[in-house]
């Protein structure tokens, strides 16, 4: 860590220190601060404004593939949280507990939500009789807390905020599509909303939900290598269905358990667009989601009043275009050096900056400053406006091509442990791996490399029977091995 | 309560008992229902549906008028609770408290949130430091936790959904103006929106924010002659604001306390439109915010499969024609006779239902009818979908002025304590009153008449000095007397 003094509003370098970088991004781009209430994060306008974009777009696929939102108790009663052996003992450690209501001691102490398979179980035990009843397709946007002692704004957080989706089916099949199609869902919002570059996979046993058959995640890459769980998909079999007593009639009159599925994507998603394109300017934003998405700076000159009259009526004009179509934002506070203004919008990760000057102007035309790789052009203001639309899809695709470039070039193909551990050598990649998907082989891996873990086995390779990385034994899978948030 | 047999999926009337009227019409509407959790609700797609309507409406006017949403941790440690001393004693005795994090005993409890104004000022006294930073101007959706020994859906649960509005000011006429200004946002939903009728006005003493200088609201009129109390916006002056120790330098150099504002509306709203606008045959949804706008239901009969053709070709003609402006649904369950589905959209409270039968198809029409009056038309096919959203309006236009005349009806206008007593001689009434606003002449009223409170003070109206109905001394206000839930 450097010892030099420094501007204490700039930012630390990532190459110095990547996790105080991002502190210093979360913080001074004012997304989220910590609080005096242990381990529970507050999340400022603009953060918050960053989250309701990405919740409408995944809110948009959801209700597109047939759910409906609803919403459950934030308090679970303990004998309910306990029915289900695994998923219990999964969540204790975690867990907060209610104690006194108003001013009495309770009976019967109350979870505050880590997750709601358990009340939306006992609840659908009372509303699933017949096969008609069948596909239950529900989603709930809702805070879950999960005790945690170390503090992480987004990443890490004792309370957080989720989408949670929860489903009852007929077959395992359907339940099986079902886990891949919401996966589908939190990948395309990844790829072609957040610009991420994510690897889908199936989690090992050791790394699975409790109380699930199996998880599937999508895994993203951070710009220095490490990767983050950024959105899971449970296939619950019948395990929470049998220990709720869910029953239905069949078609064929028999009585059955309904298999289930539930998948979430948090608040921690934030932290991975965070992550993924920062630079040590700040946040650089992907468009689709950017609170501003276009930042009008007007440069105004005192001794200059027919200019700034000029600009003025061009920062309207723009306004007026962009209405309803790009979310544009003109800069008029008064007391700031335009230098002063770039740098707040490019802390801030805008994906584009206009400049209104009026000499520009007087050419009739604006200069443009893309976040993304800071490529300067010259617009004439009569086009400008329509153009922003395709402007902003261009930024997207910069973007995107810059974070699957991380990908491939962070990307190692490792045959044995010692290939592992020489992958490692320079710095954390994300190494593939033929793997067999055997406990004890995960535990060789795990000890090969400092805190590197089995993220996923691809759903997009197979392991075309070579020999495991630890066992030697054919692998069907390829693991993707990585050290993670 | 009647003790003849009845269907038991049939609605208690509302003559017979409002209240179970209303509790069957929020179950087997699927709204929402009681959970095993004391004190809270599950809220169903249809009634959560709902909800997102009414949000996004005033989502909107929150944004209109300058707000932004943020996001304030769930958790209140008790010794920030407790600094502002109305306050604390107003919200203790609802507290629900987390006394154990994790598997260890907490060194300091925390109260769930039952309002946000503690852990605000807490974290703002951090941010505000100039006049410059003045306004703060934000808003949060979050769930609050307030405990209750009986439950009623919607109306009184433990846990709710709400907006908490929170704002800064330099001055205390701007915060003056901001209350106002939320209150006529509040007054807008209840009345363009929901179709309700309320009288806006300020709180007394009694009646007012724990910790508020004053608290105004909107009582709007149940079916049954109730008020309830359907949004309330306070101006706190400086009292959190000193509590807590949030300072500014001013315009003049010196330090000073901000004044402060807070507002809120909760999913109690829900209840008030169904308490408005209901009926014996189940809910009336105010078109602007209903989940579904329009129903269609095909007739289809086995023995003229060419008519049946021509019915579900109608059909998906009036889907693609309200894609994008009406929430337009068919209804194609199989194995339900149209009466079935006549009733279970009744039941649901749809404004409008349009049968498709191959008989009118013939001729080129289908035929309409309107929940809130049961009026029947007979439209061309060709026609009906352009027409969707003026018919909605229509119907919005009727279930307003059918409000607002059970408001004229049930409004009485007394003189004095004997004029009161008369008034509810016959059911409860909206009572208008020449009042002083002392609280000796409060408690006079409520001794009155059972369970009658001073529901508001009436903004729209003055006492212009008349004799004040309890104690004779010239009065300002004109109270409006009602009960309420």
């Amino acid at each position: 860590m450097s010892t030099t003094t420094r501007d204490p509003k700039a930012i630390t370098p990532k190459s110095e220190d990547f996790d105080r970088w991002y502190v210093d991004v979360v913080r001074r781009a004012e997304l989220a601060d910590y609080t005096p209430v242990g381990g529970c994060m507050v999340v400022r306008p603009y953060g918050w404004g960053l989250w309701e974009n990405v919740r409408d777009a995944l809110d948009a696929m959801i209700k597109r593939t047939g759910h409906e939102n609803m919403q459950f108790p934030l308090f679970i009663p303990e004998s309910l949280l306990t029915k289900e052996a695994e998923h219990v003992e999964g969540f204790a450690p975690e867990v907060a507990w209610v104690t006194q209501g108003g001013q009495k001691k309770l009976e019967e102490r109350l979870a505050v939500r880590p997750t709601s398979e358990t009340i939306i179980c006992t609840l659908y035990a009372d509303w699933i009789h017949s096969w008609r009843d069948l596909p239950v397709l529900i989603n709930q946007w809702a805070n879950v807390v999960r005790w945690e002692k170390r503090t992480r704004l987004f990443l890490r957080t004792t309370e957080f905020f989720w989408q949670e989706g929860h489903t009852f089916h007929e077959t395992t099949d359907e339940a099986k599509f079902e886990v891949e199609q919401m996966l589908g869902c939190y990948r395309e919002l990844a790829e072609e909303w957040l610009a991420m570059a994510v690897i889908p996979g199936r989690k090992t046993e050791s790394e699975k939900f409790a109380g699930a058959d199996y998880t599937m995640s999508i895994e993203a890459i951070m710009s220095d290598g490490l990767a983050l769980q950024s959105g899971t998909s449970h296939h619950l079999g019948q395990n929470f269905t049998r220990a709720y007593n869910i029953t239905y009639t069949g078609r064929d009159n028999t009585v059955q358990h309904p298999f289930q599925t539930s998948w979430g994507l948090s608040t921690r998603i934030i932290g991975g667009v965070i992550m993924s394109h920062g630079d040590d300017r700040g946040l650089v934003l992907p468009p689709r989601v950017a609170p501003v998405q276009v930042v009008v700076v007007p440069i105004e000159r005192s001794n200059d009043p027919e200019g700034t009259e000029a600009v003025r009526a061009a920062c309207v004009r723009l306004e007026e275009e962009a209405a309803g179509r790009v979310r544009l934002r003109v800069d008029r506070r008064e007391g700031h050096r335009p230098g002063e203004k770039y740098a707040h919008w490019e802390l801030r990760g805008v994906p584009l900056r206009i400049v209104v000057g009026s000499r520009d102007l007087a050419e009739g035309s604006v200069s443009l400053v893309r976040r993304v790789d800071g490529a300067e052009m010259r617009l004439p203001l009569g086009e400008v406006g329509e153009r922003l639309p395709a402007l902003l899809d261009e930024a997207h695709v910069l973007l995107r091509e810059r974070a699957l470039k991380l990908l491939e070039d962070h990307s190692r193909e490792v045959a044995t442990l010692d290939e592992l551990r020489g992958a490692f050598a320079d710095g954390p990649v994300f190494a593939n791996a033929p793997f067999c998907d055997r406990p004890e082989c995960e535990v060789e891996v795990k000890a090969a490399v400092h805190a590197v873990t089995v993220r996923c086995l691809r759903t997009d390779r197979s392991g075309e029977g070579r020999p495991c990385l630890a066992c030697g034994t054919p692998a069907e899978h390829i693991a993707v091995i990585a050290r993670a948030y």
